[in-house]
């Protein structure tokens, strides 16, 4: 008998910040998996902030996604039925097919979980795409030294918390900006020296009043006035890891950039921008580093977790309103 | 009998754009050198772009300059006479005691001058902390491959200059920019393979015109606009080497930066400020290097020359206008 599975489609291209409109749900009978084809019903499916870039079509690093075609995403299934020798059912299995209750796919496109006592869902989170972001770039742009201090915006989400802890594992002092009291405190609590509300009072007076002696390493998930602080506030040879500006993402005109540009000049800084896949060659140290200090404990990670396939634009949405700590997913029944 | 020499001293501080009622010119009477002093009569004197940030009082890379003091910068002299076992009469040294005819400083604030055969005037010029500048920065943070397209703005400069000719030399393709079209058939005469006047039409156009590909390296001598059009033909893995923002150095309100900052990701632009000393690892590379192309003639320069020390700020002022092709100079009687 066919299988049947919702997904979600592109319906419109959003003009500024998106909304429900621009989703549309539909319901596909699934074929028989051809030779080297795998059938999976997906668990767990990731929203992340870069998706909102796929859906202007412009070039990019990644296409962009097409009008009326299922979106796609990081997802975590279970293998149904396979005609690939690699996977059988019952094999935990992580795609990009995500934003589809199931789908039938080549096995090439999937990765299969390793065995190392984290929950599922962790390979799309703090063990998977965010997590990686966040150990290569802190590494690899950040260099950072023993007792360096460390600005993190965005710091509640997926990346930005792996960031803290990783820099408190990397004995650094982390000043940590949120949008709600409730994740700030989250975040002291997992070992964050210093916190500010950016949606209480003024951004610059706060975070100077957090990094007295100015910052080393800038890690932006933000971009906006937070990039314009952090340039006030750097010290001498600071390094700032671009990941993102999801502040100005949802912009329909280009917003003008920090007044303070100048400083990069004087204070040398580096600013360097990158996406994950930049770092692949650090993969098998992420997972020995990263799998052991959360077995460990060492690394805590938060989720926030809407349900059903239908929420995923939902859960998509919050992602632009602060709406998550930690990562956000969808789980699928 | 004592020695007298003219001065040039901060009156005021600029707000804005400076003006010729800034300085003022004064006589002083040399005191006779004591032990491990050297009296040096200088004849040439060097204006740069960098010296504007000095007047300003706050705390930068180099400590402000003070009112009513005689300004400081880069100088070519004669030792006249030397209680410092070093030097002797007849000797060229540079110093960064400039701004003055003649002074009465240690020997350990001096340098004696190769004798390799190039004009002593070129030791503040294209041999000297501008042809270090371009060649230090373009190497290490620019990091030039063979058939890259390099974007020099400013590029009709002291700095400007050697590195189009550098990274003609690195066989890149280089597209310059400057303000008139005398400057540009000159770089075009040296070898720069489009040029731009950034005075005439729309710059991004013209920009994208003459780089059809889009660009590897930008060299940033100017910030503002310029950057901002870097930033939108930039390729994947460009690297933006930070030298000076002329273009904002006069603001009185700090001015927005580029719209497109989010190019930083998602191009994974490297962009990096320095200052020369930075790179003072590389300095015996340097002269070698370069010493070898201005004999042979692979390095050309400019000067544009003022006479008297009481055209040090006429100098100075026209950095700001355009008023120099390649290096500013004051020649001392």
């Amino acid at each position: 008998m066919a299988e049947k599975a919702h997904e979600i489609r592109l319906k419109s291209r959003p003009a500024g910040m998106p909304n429900a409109e621009n989703f549309q749900l539909a319901e596909v009978t699934l074929p028989e998996p051809k030779d080297g084809e795998v059938l999976v019903r997906n668990m767990w499916m990731s929203v992340d902030p870069y998706m909102r870039g796929r859906m202007y079509d412009r070039p990019s690093y990644v296409p962009p996604f097409q009008l009326g075609e299922v979106l796609q995403g990081g997802a975590i299934g279970c293998v149904m039925k396979s005609n690939d020798a690699r996977f059988k059912a019952g094999d935990l299995v992580e795609s990009m097919l995500g934003w589809r209750e199931a789908f039938v796919g080549p096995g090439a496109a999937l990765t299969k979980l390793p065995a190392a006592g984290a929950p599922p869902q962790a390979y799309l989170g703090v063990l998977g795409m965010p997590g990686m972001t966040a150990y290569t770039s802190f590494h690899r742009i950040g260099e950072p030294k023993p007792g360096e201090t460390v600005f993190v915006s965005g710091a509640a989400g997926a990346v930005g918390s792996a960031v803290c802890q990783i820099a408190k594992i990397r004995d650094c002092t982390v000043v940590a900006s949120a949008g709600s009291d409730e994740k700030l405190a989250w975040l002291k609590s997992v070992g964050v020296d210093a916190t500010v509300n950016y949606k209480k009072g003024n951004l610059l007076q706060n975070v100077r009043a957090a990094a007295p002696k100015g910052i080393d390493i800038y890690f932006d998930n933000v971009g906006g006035e937070h990039l314009e602080v952090a340039l006030e506030v750097a010290r001498p040879f600071a390094r700032f890891i671009e990941c993102g500006m999801i502040s100005i993402y949802n912009d329909e005109a280009p917003a003008p950039g920090p007044r303070n540009m100048a400083y990069i000049v004087g204070k040398r800084i580096r600013m360097q921008g990158f996406i994950v896949i930049d770092f692949i060659d650090m993969r098998e140290q992420f997972y020995a580093d990263m799998t052991r200090w959360v077995l460990d404990g060492r690394i805590k990670s938060q989720e926030t977790v809407e349900s059903g396939i239908a929420n995923a634009p939902k859960a998509f949405l919050e992602l632009f309103s602060g709406g998550n700590t930690g990562k956000m997913l969808v789980k699928l029944d």
